[in-house]
């Protein structure tokens, strides 16, 4: 085919972010009667995707005539801070669809129906040192706590997905991502779906008011006993969230709340398995003024990890919250400058930080350190194409 | 260079096919007195590559004057289905060209002739759980059979390829693929020159008739002894195909015969190499119905591992024998859906698949187990842009 | 975003170069009293790059208004001769720019001052066996020497650039290279910056005449001891280099001048560092003949080891020379035709090639040799889209 005919039907797409980004998360130790510690562990760098995710893209549509159309979207994920990561993967999402006055039959990885929600009742979209903390909390696992190991939380590979077509404010999709195991039959050992990705997510928007539940099952594998003992054994991580947004013209308004639950099969009736929570909610808000808008959000997580009391004394469980603020001014539709910074502030052993930077020191002259606050700021350029 | 000139230069073009296929393998025991065994290994996935290869590709033509013209042809396979693998690489071809009346001469990696044979003649275009045996058992190595390892059977870098212009009816090329190895002069080591590929293909069409052989010389390396005593040698295969098809217009045949030979250097006058050859036929049809098109297969390949009989009894050689039957629906020029079903029967120990899906069980309750079939279907959507 | 919108706005370039190369690499003995051995590694290939540097890019650029634009350029090296290399990275460039009357703001990975005024001022433009043999040697490190490791030399990555508007024949910029390492407060260790560029250059241009500068410093990292007594020490490589060139129409002239100093910080006063330097030059003339150009350069590099006299014998420190002779012919802006010829010598223990081929052999019968000379020539097309 000549180039005419490609220029039809091919949209190269996207985009560039690099910031300066500053993060420093600071450890405190915590025996009773030891030395009082604190060490911060800090780093300058020169980041990608402050204000929106650096990528590169190639899409493109078809009309099949009589409302039917083909198309396909291939995203890769980019570094263009240090050009290590090219067009090697298009881990963000590579589909083929079919779509018509039914809806759209979806076919490929895409993401899950749990972070569309979460990006679009967040008002720094889950990118940048901004983003909200419930995110982060449901990707990073806490060694011995049973709570992580989520590998399809915010995108899913294999997956069939049907998209509703607009009925009326009502939007809407439903997902099922292959687990792709190999059965044997007959067999003695148990199935497994480790992989597998069942999700949905409905909302509604009419004028100002944008409102979305989704739910998502991922079934995935975790390891019990260590060394020799050590053994896989299947999961379930299930999350529900709803958020909503009302945009009052001044100022737009978010919300969400977020609740996860990992499963894990009991080894057997001795060991009972017991499920560990993740909670979270936020709180966000973007106010417009004039090419630029300012945004702000609160979020908080709390894992429940079935403690106990120890001697009497509450054992309470690991909690974080985060603040957030930014500047975004629009240079134009596809060029911007922007400014975030950003606080998280851990409890009770929660080790969250601001989404970037270095890990949290854990000793200081021999003496073990708990991961207490993460400060970041960034400022940077967005350039979309 | 501005945007407007780039246009008139480069083609982006790709492919992306993704289907829901199922795949099952059987294993059956065969010890005479021993436990009658069947375990059936079974997968499901969202699979690429079912009627088109998945790809995405760069490539131009620049008019030289006088008939000259040069060009550039980069192709990366992709896998649409999890996005893992982007743009990494252009093993599916990364070609400059420059093309004349005398033909073209075309420097880089490309399709070997063989493998340009096979595609060309088999109704299922080498793609998909419908694609001939023949490329499957050539490029399938296996154990201590003195068979395999044939890493440019389908594709060779470094070729320096020429290709005839149209003369009448005839067209082929004749292709060498440069070894790479260092030599060492004054050398006591042979030299060796595996990674070389030499090949041609010779094809001629008039009207509905299409007929060509195809001849190509790979040199390989493989290993004689194991261990410490293990030495890598060098070997050739050696593979010729002709291929033919007739478009009735109701329905276009399709036929091939294929030969493979590996030939081994001796070790030594003691234990002399012996060839062991692989030959192959496949017989298809297509027959097109309104926008549609049926498409159906039958290939055979035979093994000869120069096996001599035991206590008298004929120690037969492995062979299998492949059944396609598929349906194109063409919702337009580009966008297909299809279905396609396929079964591989093997014999006397070959363990072929339908070029896809899990491996064969090999134990069941300690009883060694044999790969008996191979059966698959699969459904889906390809486009292309 | 659709077509129309996408086609403004990027760019799709690239260079696909292959060229036919055969490396000689000729080494001695050198023992007083032994045998007198010449061993010759010898290699033919398909090679990619010799004329230009294969690669395919992205990039664009947006008016903002008001004399501001902004604009993005991500460019991968690939290997057209086996497609093993794709767009799996975009480590020749990667940056997002804003620009405007005050000159440009350049963010991400690019080339260094330093390498810039090379290829500038080279009639190879350090590409193909002629390039420079400033530049190989500056790449190159020499075990057990001090010298080499310079990761930053020709490119960094988190750079943070200034680039001049043109002020009358004056243009050059400014960079810093983030080193993006953690820093421990309170900390016992020293930090360290390892990975850290900064650098600049400043040249200007009037009608015939070219002349650039430039500095760069990188810090590295190198190991002192072996084994568990092994330190990892930081240092730095400090680069001056200074270009010119002068078009007199039937023939253009290239000189360049260049100076790098490896200084390692003292482990401690009983074992005080002693810088390492390593001095370059180049000659070199383009001579246009009709639609093809003529191209010769002569390069020389001298390393400065601080050695002493052996019993009163001279320890002279190794140097090597570089000649290098080729042709262009242009078939069009877009396309040519090449050939180089180019030859190293090498004294005293230097181990240069002419950039490409395979290593020196290293020993025979047992006896150690020593590099000599690098033989190497190449023909083949070069084709820019």
């Amino acid at each position: 085919c000549g180039a005419a005919s490609a220029q039809s039907t091919v949209t190269l797409f996207g985009v560039v972010d690099a910031a300066y980004r500053n993060v420093a998360n600071k450890s405190v130790s915590t025996t009773p009667f030891g030395p009082a510690y604190s060490v911060k562990a800090s780093r300058s760098e020169l980041a990608n995707s402050g204000l929106s995710s650096s990528r590169l893209g190639f899409r493109g549509v078809e009309d099949l005539g009589g409302g039917l159309s083909a198309s396909f979207w291939l995203e890769a994920p980019i570094t263009n801070d240090d050009g290590a990561t090219g067009v090697s993967n298009f881990t963000r999402r590579s589909t083929v669809s079919l779509a018509g006055s039914f809806g759209e039959l979806r076919l490929g990885r895409d993401k899950t129906a749990t972070v569309m929600n979460e990006e679009q009742f967040d008002p720094f979209g889950d990118t940048g040192i901004g983003g909200s903390l419930i995110i982060d909390a449901n990707e990073a696992s806490v060694p011995g706590s049973g709570y992580g190991s989520n590998g399809t939380y915010k995108r899913a590979s294999n997956m069939v997905q049907y998209f509703l077509p607009r009925l009326g404010g009502f939007y809407g999709n439903v997902a099922y991502g292959l687990a792709e195991q190999t059965r044997l039959s007959p067999d003695t050992a148990a199935s497994t779906n480790t992989g597998r990705h069942i999700g949905g997510r409905l909302g509604y928007t009419t004028g100002p008011f944008d409102i979305a539940a989704s739910y998502a099952q991922n079934d995935t594998s975790f390891t019990t006993g260590s060394g020799a003992a050590a053994v896989a054994r299947p999961g379930k991580v299930k999350t529900f969230n709803l958020g909503a947004t009302y945009d009052f013209g001044v100022a737009k308004l978010f919300g969400e709340i977020s609740r996860s639950k990992d499963e894990r099969n009991a080894l057997n009736i001795f060991t009972p398995g017991q499920d560990v929570d993740l909670t979270g909610y936020l709180l966000g808000v973007t106010v417009p003024i004039g090419p630029g808008v300012i945004r702000a959000s609160y979020s908080q997580v709390k894992y429940d990890f079935n403690r106990v009391p120890v001697f009497g004394v509450n054992n309470a469980d690991p909690k974080a919250s985060k603040l957030a603020l930014g500047y975004v001014h629009n240079l134009s539709k596809r060029t911007a400058l922007y400014g975030t910074v950003a606080r998280v502030s851990n409890k009770n052993g929660a080790g969250l930080t601001v989404g970037a930077g270095p890990s949290y020191a854990t000793t200081f002259n021999r003496t073990a350190l708990q991961a207490k606050s993460s400060m970041g700021y960034e400022f940077g350029i967005r350039h979309t194409f």
